[in-house]
This record gives C-alpha cells, structure tokens and sequence, in this order.
C-alpha cells in the first residue's frame, strides 16, 4: 500500500491511500499533482537521522574513507519540506548540493531493537533529499549551519509500504529532467536492520521518525530554479523548486 | 516570575507558579520537592540547539581552541529528562560528564533574528546538564551516541523571566554535594544575542525550543548512583540520579 498525507479543500490534514496516481480519502478522489490538494510530508518526526558515506562510490567521490560503523547525522523537525514546495536554502553560498535517498519511517517507539527484528518496527519507505550546503559543512564539526537548515529535508510524497519497495529499489535523483543520481538500495554498506539497531543501542525512536539512509554518487549542486527530483523504486517521486537567495542572509 | 511544568495528582499536565519554594496552579499548591506531583521539562523543544566551547577556561581544558563562530550542535527530543528524574546513560562507556549550562528557552517562532532584537524572542532562562559520552564523542563527525543520547539533556525545573537572571549569574555543576563547576553568564564568549542571530541565519527556532550556551571549566566524569545538581543564579538547582548499566548494550 502506498500513503499520503495532505491538506484537503478544506483544510483537513488525512492521510489517504494512493491508487493509480489518485489520492483516496473515504469517498473523495484528488489527483496527486493537483493544485486542490496540499501534499504534506508522509510523517511528522521528531528527528530525521541520517547516514553519511553509506554507499562506498559516494564516499569516493567525496574524498572520504568508508566509516567503520554507521556516521551519524541529525535534522530536526525544521528541515522537513514537501512535495510540489519550493525550497529557499541558504544565499551566499558555492555549492548546495541535491543527495537522493531512501527513507526509511519508523512505525513504533522502540529502543534496543536486535537487527533481526528491526524491520518490526519500519511503516514504510519514502523519498528523501539530504540537502546539503558544502560551504559550512566542510567548516562545522557538527553539521548544522550544512545539514539542518530549514528546509534541507525534503521528503515524500509516498509512504511505501515494505512489499512495495525490492531489495535492489533504484535510488536515483534528477535535476531539470537530467538524471544525475542512480544507486541501489542493495549497495548500502549498513542494511537498513543493522542502522536501526546501531541508532537504537543509544537513541529511542518514535513513530514517524525517519531514517535516511545515506546517497550515492553522482551529487552536485543546485542553482536558483532548478527542479529536483528523487525517485525510489516503488515508492514513486519526490519534486521540488530551489529558490537561491540573492545575498548572503 | 518563576514557572514549573509538572503532572498534578490528578495526572493532567499544568504550567504553574513557583513562589516560596511552592509551585501554585490556581487554587492548588505542592512542595516543589514533593513526591505528589511529577516536575516536568519546563517547555517542550522541538529541538535544543548546543554551543561547544563557548567559555575559554572549557575550551582549554579540552585541548581545543576558542571557534571563530559559534560550534553548533543537536539534541533531539529523545534526550531530554526532568528534575529528579534517574538518568540511565550508555553503558560500557570509559567517561560520561556532566556540563553545566545556562539554558535558553525561546517564546515565539522566529529566523533572521537581529542581535540587537534577539531578547525580544526568548521566554525565560533554565539550566541543562549538557551529558557527554566521551568514549564515542571522540571519535564521531557528529556528536550523535555522544551528545544525543536518551536523557541526555536534563533540563529544569524551573522556566525564570529575564529579569530573574543577573548578566553576571553563576552556572554551577556539584556532584554528591561536591562543586565541581562555578562559571558566570558574563564569561560567554558569544552572547545569547549573537548565539540567537547565529542560528536562526539558518534554523527557524520554535517556542520552546532551547539553546544551551555551553559549559564553564570543570568537567568531569560521573559514576553509577551520582547525583548531579546544575544551579544557575536567579533560576534554581537541576537535580538527577545517574544510572550506569553494567554492561555495554
């Protein structure tokens, strides 16, 4: 099954069913793309953690070595954007860059969860852009002012359910219709089971918290209107504008 | 004005009063101290925003230098913990620390904050321990098992108004009655104004949400059964217990 969450004609946040590119909701029908309908992000957490150099190309091309245990990063609840939203990233900068991938949304609280039952406790999957501004997170010890600047989390449309989504679901990203990105889930170096035992050894998670499990190569940098999307196999596609600020703010 | 977030004996959740020692909430009073209500964190942060090195005696204590800009890093909500509450830290961990800081809990949603507006935007002050796995801190990109923890921010009791607070006021940490730590507000290297232009350059800060403004010098590790006390003048005293699991897990 596939989920959205949006914002009906009315105001109503619901959570629907996606069936042939139609969002459900008791008797009403939107198109998915369509201007009557908000399309929200699939969930509300309290936490996005993400993986950094999960995929060895990625890590190579970023001049780095393959970290010995999961690199851990977080975005809190600000960074979060939507399908179809426009994205103001910071101005003033040389690079911020688009990094696709796979989200993973955790389903229940859990703690100490053992890796053979950590895929338990996942709802689903989704689209996730890590975006990234290089100028501060090559200087920042902590990725803040490079990583958790609002809006750098752009996540959705889709909800997935496991079934939905193969083994070696593609992870691709695609700038103004180009693609640039094209991984596969099956390249991870930490399995999903393995990031959430390692994050749950110190960290609670919660409903709706997110995973985001690490991108493959081929990131680069965005400009002022280009349009990214992020497309995982059997979730579907996540689109949307990026708005560069003239001067440095 | 002082306030206290707690559970009433009736198990609703109230924002009360502190006077005399006594937390009031309509015709209701309790001990601050006593065992019928549950003290509570003093605000609900969607995130708590950590300044490292932000006094020169803690910077040098840890071989580091004094950052040029404000060193940023996150807590989570799964880190925080209340007064009086027993706080179980990582297991198998050679050296978990107190930090003492002075807390800052922001009153209402803002970004591109001007220093010179910036205390228009902050409710009140508390006092956090800012708990430190140092095992993983060291070797981490980001201070994720390090910093981000579950309990990892003890916080409260009590929310004070500005005027509470004198600019010189001490930030003390003692352990098992011990002091340990005894800094002033006026030695900050980045003020609350700067710390607050700063973030919110990149972050929308939320109502409650909190900034703690890093440690004095003095640091040091706790063991199984401690009990912690962080008093900032004009605020009051965070109390907790430690627990150290035996093993690593």
């Amino acid at each position: 099954m596939k989920f959205v969450r949006f914002r009906d004609p009315a105001g109503a946040i619901r959570r629907g069913r996606l069936e042939n590119d139609r969002v459900q909701f008791g008797s009403d029908s939107y198109d998915l793309e369509s201007d009557e309908i908000d399309v929200l992000p699939p969930c509300e957490p309290s936490k996005v953690v993400c993986i950094g150099r999960n995929y060895a190309d990625h890590a190579a091309e970023m001049d780095s070595d393959v970290p010995d245990r999961p690199l851990l990063f977080l975005k809190p609840p600000n960074t979060l954007a939507a399908h179809g939203d426009t994205v103001t990233v910071p101005g003033g900068k040389e690079r911020i860059d688009y990094e696709a991938e796979l989200g993973v949304v955790i389903g229940e609280q859990c703690r100490h969860v053992p890796v053979e039952d950590a895929m338990d406790v996942v709802e689903g999957f989704t689209c996730v852009n890590d975006l990234s501004n290089r100028d501060d997170q090559r200087q920042e010890k902590n990725w803040v002012r490079g990583k958790a600047f609002d809006g750098a989390a752009p996540i959705g449309p889709v909800l997935a359910t496991l079934d939905e989504v193969p083994d070696d679901a593609f992870v691709r990203s695609r700038v103004n219709g180009e693609l640039k990105q094209d991984g596969s889930r099956s390249q991870l170096i930490f399995s999903i089971p393995e990031l959430i035992a390692e994050i749950t050894t110190y960290l609670t998670l919660e409903p709706g918290d997110v995973i985001a499990t690490g991108t493959p190569e081929g990131v680069g940098p965005l400009e002022d209107g280009d349009t990214v999307e992020i497309e995982v196999e059997g979730v579907g596609t996540l689109a949307h504008e990026v708005r560069v600020p003239d001067e440095s703010r």
